[in-house]
């Protein structure tokens, strides 16, 4: 039992964390576990919040995650200077249903000074076999990088700064 | 002042109807407007919940929003058969910020019979004049077309048939 | 009959033209015709060597064919500053078959400052009215904008400042 | 020197080989190595056939070898069917210049009854050490499979199951 409000505790607080470094991503339920230049990860529970009308995961709420990682990622990979998407480009291959859980997963394929690109994975796990997933949708991520932080938002990175391994 | 009253309640409906249509751009507060075959349109006041750190519009929400117009305008197109995006491309050219008027609207670039493809583009309204407006991203959304409708969701064109003019 | 060799010599001009302009869009037997950096456009007849094995236009071609009208336009639009394609999109919705007249025609989506995204499509003619024709791809390029020239490429806009409408 | 003879023989029935699988990557100059419905390799030397002004591979060069590895791919993942590409997306990395040879690899992402997509990545080898490589590029292709082969293309695949690994 303890164990379990234990559990309960580290959910609420990655999704509190989730909240403070990118509000959409928390407002689709998803949670951002793994945060350093590298990696960036983390996992949604399908919901209605989630889906589209026939009850599937919603293709724009895989890019929205696919964004949303990237921009983490390659916000600590430029060393905390501005970044802005300005392409995204993503395949859905299998659908997600609700109840189920899908995982993320953000990778840089190139770090550039001025151009930076990730590839964003989102899997679903088998509920029969958490060890089993498969390819829910893949994406590329185009990240202009090399942008001075406006003053108005020099506080944007600190979130990150806080939970990353960096 | 009734005439306030009126656009409150044509507001709150838009909400609402939106609620009944597509769940995930409820959630981030995107209200859709003219909804048929041809076209799908709709509006986004940009709030800290579709905001990246930054605080400019999410490319991820501009993303969430061509998918979620898009499958609704496909879904229409394709007589009411389930319909599935398979890929999503989208240039973000210009940043939206906090309190920024989002205008959307989606049209169809090719409607096969097994394959659609829609175009998707994003404005932001000039606060100091309406009539004005810029790009705020431009996107491609590709459709699998032909699929029958599951029995567990044959209701999910219901909300569409309601609010479209087709 | 003068009229047709009229003709003949300016096809063989914009045969030539290409070459200089860009040798893989002449390779694979396009021809460039409108030069500016509002629009560029260009025609090519399918032969063999633009087909894939099913016998109509190879995909990939439309693709050079996008990529390279794009940054022929980009290129004039940044003031003859050296610039690289970062993405490409296309989506190709109807097959043009051997033989087939396809008109390309690229416009520019954005020219911001570091950034430029042109739309290019593709359309076949019908062979039976020549007013009529369809779509058979579209596409969006991506490119960065703000580079120098390196020293041995100083002539790389000679080509295009000398067929150029600026 | 018998060696040699041997290399050269090697070099020029990939090329005629090349040139019966997909003309247009022959005429660019890509030779096709490997084939099998799980991966699609070849190289490519950097002539000035495949290079834009600026003496660097074109853009467009890199999508044309994408689009075509990845039909061939998905040609024989799907049993010999026709496969039409529907969508790329590619992502130009790192530049390659004239003279360097460029490697191509195509593998699939996923492998659909009526959608397959394909991963292409190009790399460049490193002329001081050849196992040393760096991305040039990397691209997503995506193609619907379930079409039944026309009267007139039924020889399309016979190139294909002539030189695959089946």
């Amino acid at each position: 039992m303890e164990k379990k409000q234990g559990a309960e505790t580290a959910a609420s607080s990655t999704k509190s964390r989730t909240g403070e470094l990118n509000l959409p991503l928390h407002v689709i339920g998803f949670e951002v576990e793994e945060l350093s230049p590298q990696k960036v990860t983390g996992r949604l529970r399908v919901t209605q919040n989630c889906c589209q009308p026939f009850k599937v995961l919603h293709g724009g709420v895989s890019a929205l995650i696919a964004e949303g990682l990237a921009s983490m990622g390659a916000h600590m990979a430029s060393g905390f200077q501005r970044v802005a998407g300005i392409q995204l480009s993503i395949n859905h291959v299998k659908r997600a249903e609700l109840g189920d859980l899908v995982l993320a997963e953000a990778t840089p394929v190139n770090v550039g000074r001025t151009i930076q690109v990730w590839e964003v994975q989102l899997w679903k796990v088998d509920p029969s076999n958490s060890q089993s997933k498969s390819l829910v949708a893949s994406s590329r991520v185009t990240l202009l990088c090399n942008m001075p932080v406006p003053e108005h938002a020099k506080d944007a990175g600190d979130s990150l700064k806080k939970y990353a391994k960096l």
